[in-house]
């Protein structure tokens, strides 16, 4: 076993603190990856407060993880000990379903996704993540991280770079395309990055004028301020496509006024409270959906286009001394666009 | 000007009395339309009773409409005197706009679709509409009718069918593709034809056992009582596409877990209420749209796939004097499956 310290959640009304435990031993397919960075993903507080109703404790959160390879497996090829290498937010899944052989994990049609933490793997254990200094898992869930990016600062590609980037690449974000982008956050910056990278036309919307700069420096063509009257009334019919990633509850349907015929407005900030759509509002074929990360296939082309493009996320780092604070800044959304936690300071 | 009788709605407290108004004489592109039989829609009662908020009175509602034409203006060509024609929901459009131009002048981006009844013409006036002996219509707006169809069960296709037909080609029912219809009232007795003969595999969703057997004759290969506990169990991730019939608020979160990745679901039904989605319905790329009626040239097409096909509406005759009591009906979905005026009873 692999003795491994971490910052863990023993019950909903904790935060993290320090905790000893173990991984497996790498199996001939596994890899233990040595974790630098982990990004800090408001998911992480929503599951460790119990927020999503399906915690299992203790917790050790964490599904933005970037490190060095420390060990290898027998039947390993495509790591070898001292590559970077990194995580997301699966470890394993079905394999044989159709989503799974899609290259579509995430999707799984068995429900056997096992999540990077707060999950059960196939033999029924516990999955523990990335605020830790170690994890073992199978090479098939492992990516690679392309040299030429700051490990820090690709830490929360993991999750918020694919969570944004899956949705723009399947839904045609691209030339002749007009994009917006809802809420510039940890997603939403990602998302900006992503749809100016793809060449699409890309408008930012956000109740901030103080984000207005902000969102240009980032890449957006247009910023429109949602708390003006009748904000929307220049805008209808104009847009292919909207991603949502505002994860506090708000109306969506002035934003389906903004879409085309068959225009696609998608969700990844996943509120807590259902979206209450008019019927009136999507009978334009609008088309309201939800994306959640990408395949390990698809993460891995992410990634890559990363290194292409020399894309990361605006991170601040911070440390497990001050991840109660830090917790605290991501609720109030008072962050610049990611914290970036410094494993090695464990 | 054509002095027509017909059954008008004077404010939102009364069904339609008989009432003396007059339309417009046909001019070049014009067809006066002897009206034989107009189909009870629904909506009929929800614009007349002002539920959706925007009734202008005096109304003759009525958008299933057909008949023999009795004058042509002088540049029609599509018509002559004495053909079987028929007038659906729209009478007049931008046609410049690109959903204009494509043919889904129901989607026009100018908002200047001219619904058969409860709209203004160009010209600022009023549109009256089926519940009445004559209408006047620009040929661009009129359908032919094959020869072959029964002409009242040809009336409910002009909405009802229409409404249905439109969104499941649009979304690729056919052999191959599993289908679901919530709802067997006029729009999903129509749905179930039209998949059933797209060769999709149709599933009829429905509350009541008493409609089991009336599904599967009219083309359902298998039928999902809804009331039942763990319903949605076996089902789960196997729907390419479902269309929604049902006007009268239900909650539509189980039936996302029956669609496929990918999988799309269309209401048509339109109820008054918001639909309420959680995120987590709609993750796995599920999405939820929304579809109204269709273009004319779609129409046409739908019409001559009766004809090829002979598909009609399941109907029950009625008369004006028997209005009240049909419109009764109809709000309690007890008809099979559409009512359709006897217009020379007028």
């Amino acid at each position: 076993m692999i003795a491994t310290k971490g910052y863990a959640v023993h019950n909903a009304t904790t935060d993290p603190t320090p905790w000893n435990f173990e991984h497996r031993d790498p199996g001939p397919n596994d890899v233990l990856l040595d974790i630098l960075f982990c990004g800090i993903c408001h998911s992480d507080i929503h599951q460790a407060r119990n927020e999503w109703g399906n915690a299992m404790f203790p917790m050790v959160p964490g599904h933005e993880i970037v490190g060095k390879v420390a060990a290898v497996g027998s039947a390993v090829t495509k790591f070898k000990v001292g590559d970077s290498a990194a995580i997301g937010c699966m470890v394993d899944s079905c394999r044989t379903c159709p989503s799974c052989k899609a290259g579509e994990e995430q999707y799984c049609e068995n429900f056997a996704t096992v999540f990077t933490y707060n999950s059960k793997d196939k033999q029924g254990n516990l999955t523990f993540g990335g605020y830790a200094n170690h994890i073992v898992a199978d090479e098939a869930f492992v990516l690679k991280v392309p040299g030429n990016l700051d490990l820090a600062a690709a830490a929360p590609l993991l999750c918020a770079g694919i969570t944004t980037y899956s949705p723009l690449k399947h839904f045609g974000a691209g030339p002749g395309k007009k994009v917006g982008i809802i809420g510039l956050g940890g997603l939403g910056h990602m998302g900006l990055k992503f749809s100016h990278a793809f060449g699409a036309k890309t408008v930012q919307f956000t109740t901030s004028p103080s984000k207005i700069e902000d969102a240009k420096k980032l890449g957006a063509d247009e910023v429109i301020l949602t708390k003006e009257a009748d904000w929307t009334k220049n805008h209808i019919h104009s847009f292919d496509f909207i991603l949502d990633c505002v994860a506090a509850p708000h109306d969506v349907n002035p934003y389906l006024s903004l879409l085309k015929r068959d225009g696609v407005y998608c969700t990844v900030g996943v509120p807590e409270t259902p979206l209450s759509i008019q019927a009136f509002s999507v009978l334009g074929r609008k088309h309201v959906t939800g994306s959640m990360i990408g395949g390990i296939k698809e993460t891995q082309e992410m990634l890559d286009f990363c290194g292409q493009h020399n894309i990361v996320s605006d991170i601040e780092m911070t440390s497990f001394t001050k991840l109660s604070e830090a917790w605290t800044r991501v609720v109030k959304a008072d962050v610049k666009y990611r914290f970036v936690l410094d494993c090695k300071a464990l």
